[in-house]
C-alpha cells in the first residue's frame, strides 16, 4: 500500500511536519505553544462552496418517501435534500437546513436578549419526581416519552421545562426583587410522543423549541413582561417577513390564566381561528362558544374562520408552578414572596417549515430572505459552450465578492456542474430558492461585462455591470 | 389594580400602540408589513450588561452541592454559578457557560468546515432495529438509555451515531466517487447512562459532543481524511491554548482498525498514558503490554506514565458499518463500491470543563482566552467613595467601547454593584476570570485619566490612558 501524499492545506500543518511534531507513522502530535494567530481565521477565505460537493441529496430512495406527503413544505423539503425521514416524526436536518436554523436561532437570540432574556441549557432527562410534584406526570399521558435509568429511576424526555426551571430558581435563596424580572430561555431539542406525527417538521416527535420562562415580583410586572415577550415575537416574525396573527388561546396542559398563540394563516394549518373583520380581535376556536359569529370586542364585526399553523405560544402562569416548587424572592420589605411566572415558546423547526409552507410555490422553495441557507448562487457557463470564456469572469467575480463583501462570507455558492446547461442549473437554483442567482453567460463577454441577476424574492431580473452588482449585494442583509 | 406604565423600549412598539395594532386589552397584533429594517439590528447597541442582573447565582442551596466534589473544575463551576446539578450526571448549563460553549462551537465549526466538514443534525431517538443490525444493541449493555414509544417500539437515546449516519448515506443511490470524501458532522446533546457520573461536566450522562463521520473511496483516501481531521483537532486545541497529546488508543465498542485519543494531561484524568521521554510516541496504557517500559518506536526512550482527560477520539472504521448498512458509492468504473469510513468525536462540554481544570488556580477560574464568557469587566468606583466622580468616566468608557470596538459587542460587563468596594468586586472578577478587568478609580480623575487594567491571562497590571487602553482592546481576539 503506497502512502498517498497528504494534501497539506495549512502552513501550521507543514511546519508541524517539518519540525517533526506531527509524525506520519504514529499520528502523535503535541499542540503545546501552537497558538494559532487570530488573524488567520478572520482573514482566511473559506474554500469556495460548490454545488457538486454540497450534501443536499435529492430523490433519496425510501418507501416512506411517498407516503403521507400531506403538505407542500414536507414534499419540497424532502425533494430538495433539506430533510430526510428517520423514525416516524423524526428527521435528519441536512446541512442547508442546519444553516437556515442557525440563522433563525440568531434572530431569536437577538430579540430575546433585547428584552433581557438570558440563555441557559437544561437537561433533556427530567426526573419523574418533579413531574409528579406538578401533577403533569399523569396528566400528559402518552405524549410523554418515559424511560428508566440503570438504577430503575423514572425519567421523561422534556417536552417543556416549567418544572425544571422553577426548581432551579427555587434553589437560589438570595434572589432579590432587584434582580426581577428574570427571563431565562433555551433553544434545545424537545420530545413529544405525538399520536400522529405528520406534515414533516410541522408536527414531529423531536423538534427544536425556544422556551422562555419569566419570574416577576407582581401580577402587574408579569403582565408587562408578557407584553414585552409578545412584542419580541412580533419582531421575530416581522424580520422574517411572515404575516403572523396573535390570537387568544386555551391554556391546555401548561395551565395558567392567560394565553396567546402566534398563528401563520394557511390552509393546511391544524388550528381553527376566528378573526374579526372589523377590529384586531382574533381567537382560537377552542376558546369560543361554538356558535359565536359576532365579535366580542367591537360587537359589530363578524368573525371569519380561517386556519393557522401555531408557531408560538405565550402563557401567563401566575403562581401555578412557583407555588408548588417554592420559587420565591426577597421583596422590598425583605420578606419572602412567591414569584409570578410566564412561559413562552417558539417552534424553531416548525417556523422554518411553516415559512416554506406559506412562502413557496408548488415547485419552488422560497425562504424568508434572512434565513436562506445561502444568499447567492453563481452560475458559470456550460463547458464547451459559446460563452465558455466567461468562466474566468465568474471566477474573478467570486474572488471580488470574497475580498470586498465580508458579510457574504460562506453565503456564496458556485454551481460548478458545468457539464449541465445554464438552463438546467437555473431550474435547480429556482427550485432551491437562493435569493440571488447570478448567471455569468454571453453578457459577461461584452466590453463592459454584464451579469444576469435573478432576484428570486421579488421575481425581478436585472442585467448589471460588476460595480452595480456589488452595490446591490452590499445591501443584502445577512445574519 | 393600577396599570403600570410599560417601559417601551422600541419605536416600532410605540408606533404599534399609536396606530392601535398592539392593543393592551386583547394583546392582539398583526405583524403584516412590519419588516424591521436591517440596520436597526446591526447598529443598535445591546443594553449594558450589568453584574447585578447576570444570572450567575453562586452558593445555591442543595445537599448534593457538597457531595462528590471530586475535582477542581466541578467545584469552581458550581461556586461561580456556571452549572447547577439536576439529576445525577445532568447539569443546568447557566448563561455564562452557554456563552462559552457557543464560542467553542464556533471554533469547532470553523475548523471542521475548513477541512470540508458539512454540519447536519440527526435525531436523538435511534431505532433499536438499527442498533441490532450493528449488534451494538446488546454490546452497549446498560450504558444505553432505552425506551419504548406509545406503540411499544424500542429506541435508544443516541450516545453516538454511526448507525444513523451510515443509514442516511446508504439511502443515496447516486453518490459518486467525485463527491467523496464526504465529511458529515453534528454538535448535539448525547446520552450515556454512566455507571458513575462524576467530576461535573467531565463525566456526565448528558453532554454535548461534536461527532463527525467520513466516507472515502479507498483505505488510502480514508487515511488522508483521518490525518486531516486529527490536524483540525490539533488546531482547535492550539487556538484554545491547550496542551493536548495525541495517543494511540483502543477502539472499544466503536470498533475499527485504528484509533487515537486526544488527551489533556492532568492528575485527575481518568486515563493512564505512557509517554516516551525521547520521541513523540504516546499511548493509552490499555493498548500496551502492562509491563512495558521501553518505547516501541525509538527503542531507546523510557515510557513515563501520566494521567489525562480524553477530550477527543478518532477512529478509522474501515468497512465495519458501511458493509452492514450497505453504504456504497459509484466508483470511476461506474461500479458500486463500499465506502471506507472514519468517525471522530470531540467532547464539547468536556473540553470546557477540562480547560477550566487545567488552567485555573484553586480559587480562580481561568479560561482559554477565546472562550471566556465575557472578555472585559469594568469596575466603577464605590458609591460615596473619594473616587465617586469617576463614575461618569466609567460610563463614558463603556460608551466609547460600544461605539469604536464592534468586536467587543456583548463582551463587556459593568460591575454595577457600587455599594461594594472596588476591592471586593475585584476579588469576584479575579475569581470569575474575565481576561481584562478595568478598574476606574482615583487614576481616572487625573488630568489625563488613567485606567488600571488587570490582564488576567498574563497576570500583568497596566495603567493606561484611554487611547492606549482602546489600542490594547482592539487587538483582543473574539469569536
Amino acid at each position: 500500500m503506497e502512502p498517498v501524499v497528504h494534501q497539506v492545506r495549512n502552513k501550521v500543518f507543514q511546519t508541524l511536519h517539518r519540525i517533526g511534531l506531527l509524525s506520519r507513522r504514529n499520528h502523535s502530535v503535541c499542540a503545546e505553544h501552537l497558538h494559532a494567530p487570530a488573524s488567520s481565521y478572520t482573514r482566511q477565505m473559506k474554500p469556495t462552496l460548490t454545488v457538486s460537493r454540497l450534501y443536499q441529496p435529492s430523490n433519496l430512495r425510501d418507501s416512506r418517501m411517498q407516503a403521507d406527503l400531506t403538505c407542500k413544505s414536507h414534499r419540497l423539503m424532502l425533494q430538495a435534500g433539506l430533510i430526510y425521514p428517520s423514525n416516524p416524526g423524526c428527521y435528519y436536518y441536512l446541512p442547508a437546513t442546519v444553516r437556515s436554523m442557525e440563522k433563525l436561532v440568531r434572530v431569536i437570540d437577538q430579540e430575546m436578549q433585547q428584552i433581557g432574556g438570558q440563555k441557559l441549557d437544561m437537561p433533556s432527562l427530567c426526573s419523574a419526581d418533579l413531574w409528579r410534584t406538578s401533577e403533569r406526570w399523569d396528566l400528559m399521558g402518552k405524549e410523554l416519552f418515559r424511560l428508566k435509568d440503570r438504577h430503575g429511576v423514572d425519567y421523561c424526555l422534556g417536552p417543556t421545562h416549567e418544572e425544571t426551571v422553577t426548581t432551579l430558581v427555587a434553589h437560589q435563596p438570595t434572589l432579590s426583587y432587584r434582580q426581577l424580572p428574570l427571563l431565562l430561555y433555551q433553544i434545545t431539542r424537545k420530545f413529544r410522543d405525538e399520536p400522529k406525527p405528520r406534515f414533516g417538521l410541522l408536527r414531529g416527535r423531536e423538534f427544536y423549541m425556544k422556551d422562555m420562562y419569566s419570574f416577576d415580583v407582581s401580577e402587574e410586572a408579569a403582565h408587562e413582561t408578557y407584553e414585552s415577550v409578545c412584542h419580541a415575537y412580533t419582531q421575530v416574525f416581522a424580520r422574517l417577513g411572515l404575516r403572523c396573527i396573535q390570537v387568544q388561546a386555551d391554556t391546555g396542559t401548561i395551565g395558567g390564566k392567560l394565553s396567546h398563540e402566534f398563528q401563520l394563516p394557511t390552509d393546511i394549518g391544524e388550528d381553527r381561528l376566528l378573526v374579526c373583520g372589523s377590529c384586531s380581535f382574533s381567537a382560537n376556536v377552542e376558546t369560543m362558544a361554538s356558535d359565536r359569529s359576532d365579535c366580542p370586542q367591537c360587537k359589530t364585526g363578524k368573525l371569519i374562520e380561517s386556519k393557522g399553523i401555531e408557531v408560538g405560544h405565550t402563557f401567563y402562569l401566575g403562581k401555578k408552578y412557583s407555588q408548588v416548587f417554592n420559587a420565591t424572592f426577597s421583596n422590598a420589605q425583605n420578606k419572602s414572596s412567591v414569584s409570578e411566572m410566564g412561559c413562552y415558546g417558539l417552534g424553531v423547526t416548525r417556523i422554518l417549515a411553516a415559512a416554506i409552507e406559506v412562502m413557496s410555490t408548488d415547485e419552488c422553495i422560497r425562504w424568508p430572505g434572512l434565513l436562506a441557507p445561502y444568499q447567492v448562487c453563481v452560475l458559470p457557463p456550460k463547458k464547451g459552450s459559446k460563452a465558455d470564456e466567461a468562466t474566468a469572469v465568474a471566477e474573478e467575480l467570486l474572488h471580488t465578492l470574497g475580498e470586498t463583501l465580508p458579510h457574504l462570507r460562506g453565503e456564496v455558492v458556485l454551481d460548478d456542474r458545468t457539464q449541465l446547461t445554464i438552463g438546467k442549473r437555473l431550474k435547480d437554483a429556482t427550485r432551491l430558492g437562493y435569493p440571488y442567482v447570478i448567471v455569468v453567460g454571453q453578457g459577461a463577454l461584452e466590453d463592459i461585462p454584464k451579469f444576469e441577476v435573478i432576484c428570486q424574492q421579488t421575481d425581478e431580473t436585472l442585467f448589471l455591470p460588476k460595480d452595480e452588482l456589488l452595490q446591490l449585494l452590499a445591501k443584502l442583509e445577512t445574519i
